[in-house]
């Protein structure tokens, strides 16, 4: 199967440490092809960030070969997800989502331990959509931006243990998500120092996503995330125009 | 004062209404400056539409004048309004939020009458987003297309009867919000039939505006609605780029 | 137009403040009548002033003027509002109500600094008879009691600077409502100190008054609103008494 | 020990009835004390009936003899229970929430099977203010005056089944509470037609102030229910107001 | 009239406690039968012991005698409550609901004072459970296991007042139920020391069990309560067996 | 990897359809050991069923081999899960959440089509557990018991897919979880009637077990599933018993 991991900013070293750790937690007969969008941020740190990102995010899906079996969205807060619902009715996982559930399964309450501070309130969005605002024991922001999560890996883990630590001790977090695409790989090092799980966001989305493809499953298309309607996309290049008679991106 | 009412959409008929009924209910002093970006959907019926209409809706408020004193985001749903929170610190007002607390000051209970039945989803999300939830009788949906509300002024009438009636009668609604920005200016017709106010979703967020500006209000940018930070936006013009020396919109 | 700002409490020192901020934001065509009731308590600190409070605020609504447009209550609770807009079918708003939709458009939590400790309930009772309990941070209590709001104006200043920077700094607020009418025109000397807008509640239910008049808008009268039944209320004067034949307050 | 029953309205028959209701549930070592209040609506049936009520209701908390052991509100609604408690450290039990607590006892869903169609949101306010919420299945209206419900005990037994019947069917109830004082007594006639619990809000009302002397406890005064600071309550008689060296009713 | 009240656990000096808490409460025409189920876990600290003391304590009321009135649960946690409704009409109370009804009575807030860290989340639930989740303050364990709250009084004490004041002051509780069967009779020692009143959540649900005998209720088996299907429960005793023609318990 | 997939109940037809669903969709180095517990209900359709099915439930986990890596609960309520996670640090997966997750990816909302109406609060109430109650649309029951789930496979595709269709047309249900682990292998057979994927549960199950262990997960001991406390568990055998010495079974 192949399995099409799209980190919806720009830097391109993020994009491949994504592409090793989905790789690393899928089956050898799973192929991981991880892309960024020709235009987007270089990273998303805020709601402009998210918003300038989604179309190119789109982009990658609407342009897709038709033998991707299922989508990958890696960017904690799940931009632009329903969207992608509704171009494709391959399956599309988000990372926030996905590692949520994992962290779920694992502990009675999970914190998120973050980036900026800005973040938070974009991240608590993503935990609200999801559903699972009651058993969020706490979104912890540490000082790192989105790139050096992936260039200062020593300080990344550092800054992580600490509001992981305050999250344990004063929030009661039973697990800990990693709340940055950028964060991918970083589990085991973080696991070796604390006393709950950790887990990887990407690694998390990548087996949700051959799980759903194993189960033979396809997103529901009766109504929210039904194909959007024939209409002009003043300004947008030929692949974001849906037509009736066109097909859509998997038909 | 000079408001600048966005319609996120590329359909001018509608741009041209949105802008006449804001002055409608603005002072003689208040300029409404009605627009439409350069690029995006003729309509928004969908999450892809709306994804794709927000970076347009964020240029028209990075190339506005330095002038305006307050922006109007004309789409139920108040799409992308927090990245333009972030972009400038001039109030902005979606027609969803003002209608919302139009309602909730007339009535125990309101409940949003809007178009084809694939956006209940899109317009459950504003009401959550808003916090009106609890106060929310129903989201009403009828068969009708976002241009056919601007074209077919009869027959959105009457479709918009027909289900404010079941709100009424089987929700407890007490109040309708018009939950489209091509309803603009139907309230009075409405009214004249319904036992129950209407709120007009582009009035309410006319004058919403007017008072925040009246007020001296600016937006918060302690935190969430910070500016964005400095980073390469790929594949966006100049004005989308924020750097360390650039001033926002409106500094 | 003309709108008549109720302070429920009977001191005039405070009433005289009310109208002076609410004329302060308003057209020059809009004329505010400040009033006390006769009977009610000097301040509203418990539960019990605020239900001694309502008679006389429903008597300044009952025996009002036949050419009044739209009515504000200047308590911060909102005491009575339901049973005020019972009884007159012009416009009713809140001062808490009206100050949270206002934060809630400025920022993406708000919090509310207000009198003393005591009150908490009473103040969280109204965000949540609202509907803005999940964009709420926090309500943050000072020492001030209702009076000292009024005759105080630095202490109270001090006061309101403390918890707002607590609000801010530990609750997450990014935009602070004043939680008592006595408060009324202190905003800008807050906002000269701290990083965030503050909200004058008695401005922004002044020009929400208005507002809802220039939309043309009435209480909606057909369930929860509905004109009292015709019955004797013992013990209370001739205009408290509804019968059968008698018009409502503005019929 | 003696238990002061107050029917918040001026109906004595009812007030009669209450009385007979709760000392059939009680001990022969019990005395139950019902009273009106001297002023106040014959009915409550809107917010307006229920704020004008309040001030009588507290008249008869604070006029009350020492050796009062405990306190009723015999209105479903729990119309100013909050000032109650602030004026008294003896228990107040208020019928709804009374009637809440044994459904919640008896079966996984209640409904409450009340008055006239526009006492919903009032009925629904005191689900909310109690916490019961989640557990109540639905609020059933049926077109009785609280009047009726008194002297056409027919008439109520009918209507009361029908709603119930609908709560039981479409709603899912598996209890039902009778939501009126002046339904006191009849949930014996309805038991022996419906296949579920029907609970009588003033009986339960009348053990549960029983149990809370029994076990020797007083109402918490360490903050929201403290008691009311000294102040003027102009145009109110003597027993109103507070002054510091007043004791409580009950000191 | 006949109160089983079981002790869940099989600790005698425990259930003896329970007993002499439960009767000194009732009137002295009540008999208090308190029982421990002769299998299951000598506490109940975690889900596991929990879950192993449900079918002792089931067993406790399939053989219960014909003539028992009501059911006491006498585990704060209310360890299949819901399966005991199902085999029983009588009515059957936990203590944690009593404790909560009780408690909501007398405070705007309530807060429970427990045992060992880890039952915070088998509380938490049970807390959700009964709906009362918007008026619990917080939940504040102790480092005493369930047997220490028996045979360590001093300390038991102790450690539930160093909680209760941090409730009290920092979460803003009114009221403390004591959330754990072991700690009845430790109210007045307490109550001596706070602020506020304390909830013995054994002597709540006695109160309550008899109130609701009083009232002459029995268990709602319309739906969620009915008899348990007629089935093999393999490796269990006869009396666990339900057949098409057995009685249940009460019949 | 080993993953023991445990039925409950102790149906062994049913216990065999759950080990060929859950090997159909696991990989083939992935071997299933479905199991029963040799005592406990045939089948489970209440609270009484789903409390005498836990004991031997855990004793599954309690006596497994130390090779397995993860263990399904294959009920629709997941029933003791908590416990479950105390005992072993290996994964743990219930076919309820790991459906909702499934759904919650696929569509805006899911809907669980179930068995007898008996069973709603139950499967209400595993609904809430997981979180995710704000995103299902409804849960339908039909009139199918556990065993026709089984037995009478065309009658249960017949009853599932008449309460879908409902579902779907009156509630918006988007996707379709299967709420029995009998309904295993059905999904098939439903998506070719219905317009909306759905979930088979227990494949769902399979596949998330399988992934933990593939992300190298264990289950979070640091609080509410630390290992139960050394006690006597009177009355069951050894290997109930935990003592300070005994290793976990995963040690």
């Amino acid at each position: 199967m192949k399995i099409k991991a799209i980190n919806p900013n720009t830097t391109l070293e993020m994009t491949e440490n994504i592409g090793r750790v989905a790789d690393r937690y899928t089956q050898d007969t799973t192929e991981i092809i991880a892309v960024s969008p020709e235009r987007g941020p270089v990273s998303i740190e805020s709601y402009y960030d998210d918003y300038l990102a989604v179309p190119g995010l789109l982009e990658e899906i609407l342009t897709a070969e038709d033998d991707i079996d299922a989508f990958i969205v890696a960017c904690w807060g799940d931009p632009g997800i329903e969207a992608c619902r509704e171009v494709t009715d391959k399956p599309v996982v988000g990372i926030a989502e996905a590692s949520m559930y994992m962290a779920n399964m694992l502990g009675a309450k999970f914190s998120v331990a973050t980036i900026l501070p800005r973040a938070r309130d974009f991240i608590e969005a993503a935990v609200k959509k999801t559903g699972m605002e009651s058993n969020c024991a706490s979104v912890r922001c540490t000082d790192l931006t989105v790139i050096e999560t992936e260039t200062a890996r020593e300080a990344t883990i550092e800054g992580l243990l600490e509001v992981s630590w305050e999250a344990i001790e004063e929030d009661g977090a039973e697990v800990i998500c990693l709340g940055c695409a950028g964060m991918g790989g970083l589990d085991e090092a973080l696991e070796a120092e604390l006393p709950v799980p950790v887990i990887d966001s990407v690694g998390a989305a990548a087996v949700l996503a051959e799980s759903l493809v194993t189960l033979g499953k396809s997103t529901s298309s009766v109504m929210t995330y039904k194909r959007p309607e024939s209409k002009l996309q003043r300004g947008y290049p030929d692949h974001f125009q849906f037509s009736d008679e066109s097909p859509t991106a998997d038909d």
